[in-house]
């Protein structure tokens, strides 16, 4: 079954609106955040510790899983929603961006892009039709296509020949796709260049998409590029589909993305700054490994109803990351999935109040300056 | 409060016996086996992860605590069970295993003994009185005298000499414990020599303590040494208080020492072996990292009702383990404590209803040849 959008309301003050995708594995309300679970976990939870946080849909990594332990024997095992025990919605992204970012000696062709592995040196060649199979494979409730994430910098040279290659790449995956298997999103890429990511959107809009996404953000550009491709991009997406701005991001990313009328963001930023000991709170983040929390019996954020504040002092949290103890990346990912969960609830509330140009200025008020 | 000990039925073909320990913190059925949770955590797992599977009692390791974060630390935020959010009874041993067989430069004396962290280097003495303040200011439920844990081999000579060590020390821990703390359990050493162990535990008993334990077990002798010594000094201990067999062992193990009267056991057994992919099942291990489970969609023992088993193939295990990610060791970890929970609460009620022996046999017919 492909997933369906339905636009709830919208707010007037900005390009915010608030929807609900419709998949074979339930509802995402929307603009949603979907944790990153790269290798069909999303890092030291289990399913009903994602569903107790309020998560309605996870992203799985293709390459990762292509490679390890293969879609062909997830696929044996009755796909990735049984493999991992999740059963609500999955959107798998399409493998292209960690080829270009992990894998290597990559060679791009028409055809596609040849690769090493990265985990054993394996030779393999990855095709818009590839990218396809291995996601319907997969099972994925929403499938990605496959495309050229654009490096940062790159001229206008550069930028136009990758979006192109894309473009055609988007074309090949559309063609190849099954029916009655997940949705399809295009992918829009053009660099920072406002000509070619209209453009972009324009040729992917005349192929056909369940929803449209934007990719090579997130690459290393200054944050002024970022959010100005996104304002610039989002509304030229069509308005009754879902519009996913893919590897984004930090709190203030996510309000500003919303407010240009985005509904779907991925990101690891929440599970790897957990492990990382970084925590986010209203007014910013928070360093547990900081010396300073060494007899702190305040939990991480006054107020927070997460698992995490409810039982443990940043005392505990400090000791048990310091001791490299497992059970610090668990409680400490807890934490921020709960934070990204709830700004995400709270910006669905106030667009549904019609009061989202508030709450975004009382969001700005509680960051630390 | 001191902890008090309930015998609620004795086994007639065997000396097993079932029983019940009541500490301020609540009650627990014996046989035992307490997990170990070295670092004020048991790894990977929550304390409702632990409630789920039937723990009822755990370990924590004075000589990790008093190191880091320190006993004054976990003191000045409420003691340990506040500190590890952990509602339940928490034994603590002495310190001196660990100074033992971890730390640097050891030097014994009378009075105590000095050692260098394994963490910085840092010098510091450990006294029979400095033990006992460390397991007072934890909080701890259980505590442990310091005794030295006499080597794997060891002639009469010296085990006479750290066994007459470990005596002086338990007297100075009696002597220097304060009212309405937790229990104190004397320790017998002795090696593999019955004289010694019988003369330990005649000295221990003239001295008083709410429990009794066999150390210097499962450190490198034969399998037959540690059941002969444990089948000849268990019976010595005095009937009517709690019987503890440290460091045991693997489920034969307790299964033996359950027979001999022993009522608990503590082991970092199940929770290490999780985290090194064996898996324990009624026929013995399973090693999970191992190809042929590549695509095996069973769970890792048929018929467990442990979360893992009701959740999970083989093969999804294989593929976290493979992948090195954090659920791996969550979920490993989730099977081996609810293997061995499910072995005590089958001995104990084996032991009710006068069919320990059988049980046994039972118990042993399974095992793979």
């Amino acid at each position: 079954m492909t997933s369906s959008f339905e636009i709830v309301h919208k707010s007037q003050e900005t390009s915010a609106r608030l929807g609900k995708i419709h998949t074979a594995h339930g509802c995402v309300d929307t603009p949603a955040f979907i944790p990153v679970g790269t290798q069909a976990t999303v890092k030291s939870l289990t399913p009903e510790d994602l569903s107790h946080l309020g998560v309605q849909i996870i992203l799985a990594n293709t390459y990762h899983l292509y490679l390890r332990p293969g879609h062909d024997v997830i696929s044996s095992l009755g796909g990735l929603h049984r493999f991992m025990h999740w059963a609500g919605p999955i959107l798998t992204d399409s493998g292209g961006y960690q080829v270009f970012s992990l894998a290597k000696l990559r060679e791009i062709s028409e055809q596609g892009v040849t690769f090493q592995s990265h985990l054993d040196g394996s030779s393999h060649l990855l095709t818009p039709e590839k990218a396809v199979q291995i996601q319907e494979a997969l099972g994925a409730d929403i499938m990605m296509c496959l495309d050229e994430c654009t490096p940062y910098p790159a001229t206008h040279t550069e930028a136009r020949k990758s979006l192109k290659l894309s473009i055609d790449w988007a074309r090949r995956c559309k063609e190849s796709r099954r029916p009655n298997r997940g949705s399809l999103f295009g992918i829009v890429q053009g660099g920072m260049f406002q000509d070619l990511r209209a453009e972009g959107a324009k040729a992917l809009i005349d192929i056909g998409f369940d929803g449209y996404a934007l990719g090579g953000l997130s690459v290393g550009e200054p944050k002024e590029a970022m959010l100005n491709v996104a304002a610039f991009t989002l509304p030229l997406l069509p308005n009754p589909l879902p519009r996913y701005v893919m590897g984004v991001g930090v709190p203030e990313d996510l309000v500003e993305m919303v407010s240009f009328g985005a509904d779907m963001f991925d990101c690891v930023v929440p599970t790897r700054h957990a492990r990382n000991g970084q925590l986010f709170l209203r007014t910013g983040t928070l360093n547990i490994c900081n010396a300073r929390y060494r007899t702190d019996e305040r939990p991480v954020e006054a107020g927070c109803r997460c698992y995490t504040c409810t039982h443990y002092s940043r005392a505990y949290l400090r000791h048990l990351f310091t001791a490299k103890e497992l059970l610090a990346h668990r409680l400490n990912t807890i934490h921020n999935i709960h934070y990204f969960m709830t700004l995400m609830t709270e910006m669905r509330a106030a667009i549904r109040k019609g009061r989202f140009a508030l709450f975004k200025r009382d969001f700005y008020a509680q960051r630390r300056p």
